[in-house]
């Protein structure tokens, strides 16, 4: 292809080093940004620019924010005594659209993965263990049920309960509305053995 | 969900206004942004802000370019004789990546869509005309085989025709690879009645 303009090409560069943005989808948004009115690429470029330089992550739980702690954290209604640990910024967010958690967080910044390379000194766990030298109950250990989450939960549970803190596993099952033939054996298994009497 | 961060929800609401994001991606994406070095996304926002203060239109083919003039219109060497009309840029530059074309480009910005409301007017098809008012042997109708660029070509037929220059349109088959029991049966008609002797 012959060259065609500088700060196009640079634009379609910067787009596909987004994840899951490929260089055609990333052609197809420069075309879109060059065509917007300015008002409405300058307004993308700065809440990028306001984003990358203004949002935080809080002292105590890692999650972003714009002050130095994070709303969940500053709120005096919720229970400073239960610790529910996720992988990242994403899995505290759903939990907190089901609202039904009251308790506080703990944003870990991944999983132990030794093929990426991520070992516990990657994650946010000597925070974790800072906090729980703090009067907490209860650690709740909901990172992913992939074998990652599940390492890293495993790691955290042998870390945590020498130190007489109650640690708890998220259930793994069935997903509500999901029909059981459809679903793998592995999950099958979980629900088989997590069974409760009703 | 309560509230996270001003930026960051800036941020996911500018980036899913963007073609083919959605909340969810846009969510990905902005949680990729904040979390990569500074630089890096100055530079993303950097490439926004130039792109689109930048990036003009070729005054002769409509075609993105830094300059008044698009390199292809500059290029001593191409044949200035022969026009190739596509509905976009995107169009153009796949014809420039067969590199076998050595001809000058028009780009529309769209095609004919009663239903989109865009008529003749909203296209680039006056300039077109005024340049088949100098020296051109050959206009060639590259716009989609879709019903939108299908009309658009009738069209142009119908005006440039009485002009006395030749006006081809692109040829339409079964697609190099293509297997015959899975292509649609106007394609199929289409290769049909294309038939060339061998």
């Amino acid at each position: 292809m012959n060259f065609i303009s500088k700060d196009f090409e640079k634009l379609v560069e910067e787009l596909s080093s987004l994840p899951g943005v490929g260089i055609k989808s990333a052609g197809r948004l420069a075309f879109h940004i060059i065509n917007e009115p300015i008002e409405k690429s300058e307004a993308l470029a700065n809440a990028i620019k306001n984003a990358a330089k203004n949002v935080k992550h809080c002292k105590i739980c890692n999650m972003i924010t714009d002050d130095e702690v994070c709303s969940i954290c500053k709120n005096e209604i919720r229970n400073k005594k239960i610790i529910m640990v996720v992988e990242n910024d994403r899995d505290l967010i759903a939990y907190e659209k089901v609202g039904k958690y009251k308790g506080l967080y703990h944003v870990l910044g991944g999983a132990i993965s030794p093929l990426l390379g991520i070992g516990p000194n990657e994650l946010k766990i000597k925070e974790l263990l800072k906090r729980l030298t703090q009067d907490v109950e209860e650690v709740i250990l909901a990172t992913n049920s992939s074998i990652e989450g599940e390492a890293t939960a495993t790691y955290l549970a042998k870390i945590i309960k020498p130190l007489n803190i109650k640690v708890s596993r998220i259930a793994s099952g069935v997903p509500v509305g999901g029909d059981i033939e459809n679903i793998d054996e592995v999950t099958l298994f979980r629900a088989y053995e997590g069974r409760v009497e009703i």
